[in-house]
């Protein structure tokens, strides 16, 4: 059967639907869609008029949508052209954290390194911006980006479509996206279909975020990062932290744990009862101390990161501890009922859990003494490295729940470092059919898929009941939800912006599931 | 049982078990020696006199035997030192491939940088260079070398015991090891009880490798490294191939070729039909590029390595099969009977090893048109990302034999980038309790040596005979043998220091293992 693939299909389909009234045929009509169609409509496109562009290089598509605005070198001049009220797109070489700042800003970005799951891809995808990354021709001096031989000057203006790759010369008309009917009768037909059986949650690191994610259909919160809240004005703080060799200041943890919890404070309160899963600081050293520090890594995505960090610099995870202990009994106090998870990211043995569910208790401990309005957080874990998803009946043992990093797992399963694999070797390996989809746009199904189901039935035989979730960018591509569907997780989660299509594509794989039954 | 751990229990074991002169005390006398003392009797150490030694400094111990000589701050001065009749000690921040020619005419190595497992480490195991790592009190400038507050200049003697990771004042008279008869009798008994059920082989990289292996007892090179081909006066030229965009120039290949072609001319004669492993060239872009290139990766142990770089720059391994296959032409025309294999290294898809075989029997077709003196190599593979290992049924399809990498395999699975972990998270670790042994020195019991079994039942079934090894560190650890030897492999290959210890440890494993059944 031929997959309907354009909204004029899409709008007589649910029309019959609709006539015939039955359950099959909403299911039948569930069944029928592309669900690149659902992507394609849930994001802003160039009008149509606009055919006379004039395309001036192109990239990797890596996160859908079109923009136009006027042409920023750096985070920080997105900042302040921001605040005249004008609409920017950042063009850079690559992107690190400590641009999130003004990335947030932006209407468009453009980078001349970098693949799909490069930092600046990633992020785009997270916040719905169009963005075009690893463009060739980009050449970037001082005052200039030449693409090619076509120079434009800081302030002047450029568009690009992220769906296509296309970096396009001077001001284009954008067209919104609009909330179109039929796309909400299917989406709510999905649901009805995927019922509790399977759940879809947002990657969503703030307020902001999870208000995106909820009007797309999210159910909660499967990934909150905390890296964001070490940044801008608390960057200063962390450094001190991080470069005191012994005995850091305690007015430091002390701001960042204010910081945090009124963070915190704001994302529970939005999110009501619906689940907020928080993950601990997982970032790199290098990207907090940048390539100055002594402290250098040769591999950083292997090195000093989320709990191997922590348990080198105990205090870090004891002051988030605290701070989101803190912010569970604050909400719980205005009468709300938080239901609040804690993620460990980057174990490799359950002992490394065993100690920071320690750590959680001391504070929440702490807090009970002066305060008793506390629902008690779960504990959980990230199965990122391939060596959690290996010993995972042991791990499941210390942990609530697990939920799988598709990205890292995927990196060191393949060996793949991201951000270097896919600036030429991915390319080869594509065109000379060694491998057939790129693995981090699409789940292995040779090894990682079976590893994520076998890791899922022995985490299960040891501890009847967990949890089990996907929060890697796979949670919200159709054949790797279909992959996932069959591994048996309750959850996945991805970019507020992929909901829509991860709402469809777990019917979907639930309906195909039923009828191998 | 207590293990005999002393030369002099030893004596009298083999003294007694002479006397009895059944084969089942033979058995008895090899299960009850402690493989320490023989690896302990195996390297030289300081002379007993010495006991007012000063000690200033104390590091990893990374190589075992003791060491003295004038200190040099670089391979380079070591080379012209050494001309001079002097022995040197090498002392620096870390080395790399670059500094091998020097390093291995210095008489010990002391880093200030890295762990057991970093270049230095490696390396000097590889060669028997007594060496120290990982020296924290260690400030190089210029001219002199600190340990804390002692300069010494270079120039200056220098003294350093690789077993205890002791750095020793001035010079110091070092004892020879030599042979006791009493080992050389108890490793012909290991040997007979080993018989034809499991190999030892040794990493050897050059035909004087293959003859210190021989000395200790090896029965064929298990790995040979190709990367030092690349090195020393090959450098500019391979240099010159990878910076070229398309089209390398002729006579950078045909150069390369030709040294190749002889240095395993020299190889294959010193092994005789002994079997011989030889890894294409396995290196990160950047230990030939340097950090100026503009190819610099963030992560390049997971980046544009092995068989990734020869499928973008693919004249490369087609090279060095037709240096391999013109060498062994060339034995067999001296009326040699060379028993030469070749191994792809990084490999996580069957479809890369098709395609090199594609290129090695072009090569070999090539040859045989002018000349048809050649025994057609085996083609094999290393297992050392964990897809290969996950996918061990398909890749064995295209395999002739397995060798596993157990150093990356570690590395992958656990998500630890050795020279990283070990300055700082490792102790941690350890200290903790969190890990029970450092995993790059002993093979992980819960999750690698699992896998390792998995896969070798699975390439078996595949493709019944198929042959399978070990290349990694493990194969010369006690402990890591025994999990191998379990795991149903048919040989180890280790450095030529550790293969006494490897005979005997395999000995034993297969002892327990009978006794088991």
């Amino acid at each position: 059967m031929s997959k309907v693939k354009t909204l004029e299909d899409l709008q007589k389909l649910i029309k019959d639907t609709q006539a015939i009234g039955t359950i099959e045929a909403r299911w039948e009509a569930v069944a029928a869609v592309d669900p690149r169609l659902v992507q394609q409509l849930s994001h802003s496109n160039f009008e149509s008029i606009s055919e006379d562009r004039q395309v001036i290089a192109s990239g990797t598509p890596a996160s859908p949508g079109a923009a136009s605005g006027l042409l920023c070198l750096s985070a920080d001049t997105v900042l302040s052209v921001d605040e005249e009220g004008e609409q920017t797109i950042l063009v850079c070489s690559e992107t690190t954290p400590a641009d999130e700042i003004g990335m947030r800003l932006a209407a468009g970005i453009v980078t001349a390194r970098g693949g799909i799951s490069s930092h600046a891809a990633v992020i785009a995808r997270g916040w719905g911006i169009p963005a075009v990354v690893g463009v060739p021709s980009l050449q970037i001096n001082e005052k200039s980006a030449f693409f090619g031989e076509v120079e434009i000057k800081e302030g002047e203006p450029i568009s690009l479509d992220g769906a296509t790759g296309q970096i396009i010369f001077g001001s284009n008309h954008v067209e919104d996206s609009e909330q179109i009917p039929e796309i909400e009768q299917l989406l709510e037909w999905a649901d009805e279909i995927r019922g509790e059986r399977i759940g879809v949650l947002a990657n969503a690191d703030t307020e902001e975020d999870l208000l995106a994610a909820l009007a797309f259909g999210a159910e909660g919160v499967g990934l909150c990062r905390t890296e964001h809240m070490f940044l801008g004005e608390q960057l200063p703080l962390i450094q001190e932290f991080l470069n005191a060799q012994e005995d850091p200041p305690e007015n430091v943890l002390q701001e960042l744990e204010l910081t945090q919890r009124s963070d915190f404070v704001k994302l529970f309160r939005a999110a009501g009862d619906l689940p907020v899963t928080v993950r601990l600081l997982d970032a790199p050293l290098h990207e907090f101390l940048g390539a100055s520090a002594s402290q250098e890594e040769h591999n950083p995505m292997l090195g000093t990161r989320g709990v191997r960090l922590a348990l080198l610099r105990q205090d870090l995870y004891r002051m988030q501890a605290r701070a989101i202990s803190k912010a569970i009994s604050d909400i719980t106090k205005e009468g709300g009922k938080p239901n609040v998870s804690i993620m460990i990211p980057l174990v490799v043995d359950r002992k490394e859990l065993e100690i920071i569910r320690g750590w959680i208790e001391d504070a929440i401990t702490e807090i009970m003494k002066v305060d008793n309005f506390l629902e008690t957080p779960r504990v959980g874990t990230m199965i990122e490295t391939p060596r959690a998803a290996l010993s995972a009946s042991e791990i499941a043992k210390e942990a609530d729940f697990f939920s799988f990093g598709t990205n890292d797992l995927t990196q060191m399963v393949f060996g793949f470092s991201r951000d270097d694999i896919e600036k030429e070797v991915m390319e080869q390996y594509l065109q000379m059919k060694v491998l057939e989809d790129n693995p981090f746009e699409v789940l292995d199904p040779g090894t990682i898929a079976p590893l994520i189901a076998a890791a899922t039935r022995a985490a299960r035989i040891s501890r009847p009941g967990i949890e089990v979730g996907v929060c890697g960018e796979h949670g919200g591509e159709p054949s790797s939800i279909s992959l996932l569907v069959e591994a048996g997780v309750d959850y996945v989660s991805c970019s507020p912006f992929r909901i829509p299509v991860a709402r469809l594509s777990t019917a979907q794989a639930l309906i195909t599931q039923d009828q191998n039954k």
